[in-house]
């Protein structure tokens, strides 16, 4: 058994920002050397999340308006109270989860079609991390 | 350490659906050999879900109720102006997240008393997978 | 390889309540002697969940809220038809999802500088159970 661990660095421009991840994602995975397994995609922060979807800019439109409808930014959050103000970006964070793991198969990550990696960055412009964990041989 | 990959087919006859997935998941696992670790279930679509709850009739009334609710059928997504359809499927995957890991124990599935394994198919009536990947020895 | 198993059992005194589970996991991740690898921490009930986010009290009031607003606790689920009076819990535990991967490096939670394990419970006064598996070397 193998295990490889790498860390992604983030500092989105916009305090709202979807990355697209699969890239990196499989570059670890060869880098890895690890033909059979899984690989953990996980934001390292409680303000972020990782989600697998669609690499279609309409969707992220919706994706970026359902968050709001249900997790909205509000000044009123309790949260507040301690100086912080990203109450919503918290919720959202819970409601996309934060992490995937992928199935690695034959070397290769092993995702259906459309299935893309993202991180989902709910309160940005400053520095965030991933962690890239495969597992198997 | 041991991996075993299987693929499930589905093609169900209505747009929205629950199949219960634990007999083949447990299935699967009598297969791989494997006796203490990990099975991964992992929808390859970006238009359905797996999730564990419970195997109740009105339950899953319940449950599409409230995906209706949250993650609504609307004709005015952004993502609709690609030509699909299915946005709402989208955000219904999202909300219930594609996949879950079921411990293995003592060669069995290492779930709770009312814990049944779900695919959720939120744009069906046409042929989508499912991947098992179980790990350790 | 090595695999580790633990159940961690909860009897809340309140119907709903959040434990912060990280000092109990990373001393089962100590206990299993495993360096690298992954911890699943996954609710083995239906009507919990499993979640990783701020140790911030405020912030828990933000969440009880949020989920009462999402997931609201009514009557008239047709879950209630089999004499049971939880729906909510059942929603509740699907929103936050029941389970989460920790990644292990060099013997540690390999979390983030806020982050912590939280167990969620939703219909509690009972006795129920957390499983925990670590897998690795």
């Amino acid at each position: 058994m193998k295990t490889f661990t790498e860390y992604l660095w983030f500092e989105t421009k916009q305090q709202r920002e979807l990355v697209r991840l699969t890239p990196q994602v499989a570059q670890c995975v060869q880098k890895s050397g690890i033909r059979e397994g899984m690989v953990l995609v996980s934001a390292m922060h409680i303000t972020a999340g990782v989600f697998v979807n669609d690499n279609e800019p309409g969707l992220f439109e919706d994706i970026w308006q359902w968050l709001e409808n249900l997790a909205p930014t509000d000044p009123h959050y309790h949260h507040h109270h301690t100086g912080e103000d990203n109450g919503d970006a918290h919720l959202k964070s819970l409601l996309v989860h934060h992490q995937v793991m992928v199935p690695v198969t034959q070397g290769k990550l092993d995702l259906g079609p459309w299935q893309e990696v993202f991180y989902a960055e709910f309160d940005g412009c400053r520095k965030k991390r991933v962690v890239l964990k495969v597992m198997g041989e």
